[in-house]
């Protein structure tokens, strides 16, 4: 016989969603595990001001996911799934399963068990919530930041609308794929009656360092990626450029310490790409592909000549100085699909996810880079979303709280 | 202007495809280049009696792709893309890009450039034969071996042809996923205009250990996996399970040392596994999910007591002791592909290789688990491929040299 969770939960007496329990896992004993805490230096800490995974040193690896909310959920339903993904991630960035593993052998596990004898692997799980989420479902239109918002059509889109937003979103990140899974995997699982997967995406290689005690990583077209990004050691810029800090108009308090998350799918022309020219390559990048030098340096890290680069080069196009300052925390993944069956091509590139105290900062960038990169004969965007990602949760509390808790106590 | 490899090798020369050419990175300079040597504990060498990939540590990422050969190839182009491979795979797995990074402004890169900076991470190529390609084409109908067939129908099939089969098969693992894409990149370039990618698969973890170093891992299900299986040490056992000698009738000489790959794209029905009971679980399996101990016993590697497990237990149906004896190299790796369009349910599971003598080993145990096995409710088979693995190449020359090498010279 095999018990359904929802069923053993809803025999459990809770009233409505499994979810709105607040307790998926009081399944009649405590949940202290029988997990090893992981090797401490493998932890990042899932409180704190900003919620983890963002100005965190970049993993490895990633699994990204995008869910939408079942109809007739309710707010208190979505709370409690918030506080539930909380203590689970609080769990699962700890290095320990999300519930014991090895409980009572008539109800199913409530951890399904592929991270155990893991690591934690530096998993982080951050949440972000979607424009959509502030329709009149749950009562938080008038919660909604201006900056949260679909982005407009940007050119050169070819928006594939199943790869596309999402009411929320889970990032986990992880130095081993199997433990980035099984976040995804098991959140995905608590939320289960409350909400389903809208899309999903792994990456395979992070794309950028976003500390300068990381190399600089190479994404699909052979090249360094994100020399300039800001780094977590630049806390002003972070603050200027990242954070919201609630002292400018249109920023609500609810989001203070918190950020605005981009993801875009591009695909890479891998083919297209791959028969160009070393010199067509690197004056498109603006880069030398072996040193990562700009145009006209000798070292990744020579001041970029700007007078140098063609004025179509995408380094040249979407750095700070062309964009009246703009500047985005770059924090993206290299993805393979396999084929593309309509095209019988590799489905591959780059997975970007940004985040940035206001999503105009990324439109703006874009708006320059879709009309003038010489970049976009080799790439096209299929997937965007954007998430308000709240700030991180204090002990005790949830991711979210600063948005839905206080109506409730 | 794109100038296009083709178009390179043509006007350098070359009759007919540009594999044939027997040259392809013949630019106007020697093919020693500004790669630095991995670290030599990061190499697995190329050359061997046995081909690397098969009785090697088990790495933890994998790319695999099958290929189809193109309409009018000639035995020549064929012969000519295998020694085109092997010289790039020698270079791949010792570190090396697959030709000088950075070469001619004017010419594409003859290394896609994204392992630049990267260890070989214990890279392995190996390489494999399917049953079409010993049809009229080729003249090798004659030297095709009996169990070089496609598998026959089995007791629970679901088999998407889209990704079944295919002429060529390269398998490349690394400890590093990106390392493994490189190489499976770099080789489908070289082989433009000869072959064309059938279908492809990432794993993201290895669920078998091939060497008693290894931890044994856990599959998406949360069991650990492969616990019995053959593993490197086993020498003798390998000999009789693994290693074709020649000296059984229909062991054709060229394919001495070599083996036969099975590959099952193995889709976990997750959302359903999840819900059952972890007595199920366990009597499904037939070994206790946290410490892998058989039922009955207390540690993973206790003797299994096949009369203390279910009759329909994984574990006892695909036993040796099972099947006459029969056993299999197992070396798989866990997968997931997002959403399944049709049923929105995750698409993951095991990507299952095996390395055996003779394919009939896999055929029987299969038949039996096909027909009986209590995993059949959570699980279904999507994918299938059977290939030769020619012998390893010594050095100077190249895997195929023992089947297509000969009536050249």
């Amino acid at each position: 016989m095999a018990l359904t969770r929802r069923a053993l939960l809803a025999s459990a007496g809770a009233g409505g969603l499994a979810v709105a329990a607040g307790g998926g896992y009081a399944l009649g004993r405590d949940d202290d595990d029988d997990g090893t805490p992981a090797a401490a230096e493998q932890v990042v800490p899932f409180h704190g001001r900003h919620q983890a995974g963002i100005a965190t040193p970049a993993q490895d690896r990633l699994h990204f996911a995008a869910f939408d909310v079942e109809e007739g959920l309710r707010a208190d339903d979505l709370r409690g799934l918030l506080q539930e993904w909380s203590k689970a991630a609080e769990r699962l960035t700890a290095g320990r399963p999300v519930g014991p593993a090895n409980d009572v052998p008539l109800a199913p596990p409530q951890d399904t068990g592929e991270a155990m004898g893991l690591t934690a692997a530096r998993l982080t799980v951050t949440f972000g919530l979607g424009p959509s989420l502030f329709d009149d479902r749950f009562g938080l239109a008038a919660s909604k930041p201006a900056p949260l918002r679909n982005l407009p059509p940007l050119p050169g889109d070819e928006l594939d609308p199943e790869r596309s937003g999402g009411d929320l979103c889970v990032q986990a990140c992880a130095d081993d794929p199997q433990v980035a899974f099984h976040a995804v995997r098991n959140l995905a699982r608590i939320g289960r009656g409350a909400v389903t997967v809208r899309w999903s995406q792994l990456g395979f290689g992070r794309t950028s360092s976003t500390s300068r005690a990381q190399a600089t990583p190479r994404n699909l077209m052979g090249f360094k990626d994100g020399t300039r990004n800001l780094k977590a050691e630049d806390t002003d810029a972070l603050a200027r450029h990242v954070w919201v800090r609630g002292d400018r108009a249109g920023e609500p308090a609810w989001l203070r310490d918190g950020t605005y998350l981009v993801a875009r799918r591009i695909r890479m022309l891998i083919e297209v790409w791959d028969r160009a020219s070393l010199g067509d390559q690197e004056d498109t990048i603006g880069r030398q592909k072996s040193s990562g030098a700009p145009i006209g340096g000798r070292e990744e890290f020579d001041p970029v000549r700007f007078d140098r680069l063609p004025v179509d080069s995408h380094v040249r196009l979407a750095a700070p100085e062309s964009n009246g300052g703009a500047s985005l925390l770059r924090r993206g993944y290299s993805f393979t699909d396999g084929l593309d069956d309509r095209l019988g091509q590799l489905d591959a590139g780059l997975f970007f996810l940004s985040f940035q105290r206001d999503t105009e900062a990324f439109v703006s960038v874009q708006r320059r880079l879709g009309a003038s990169d010489k970049l976009n004969e080799y790439i096209k965007h299929v997937g965007s979303g954007v998430w308000a990602v709240p700030p991180g949760a204090q002990r005790g509390g949830w991711v979210g709280e600063t948005l839905l808790g206080a109506r409730r106590r």
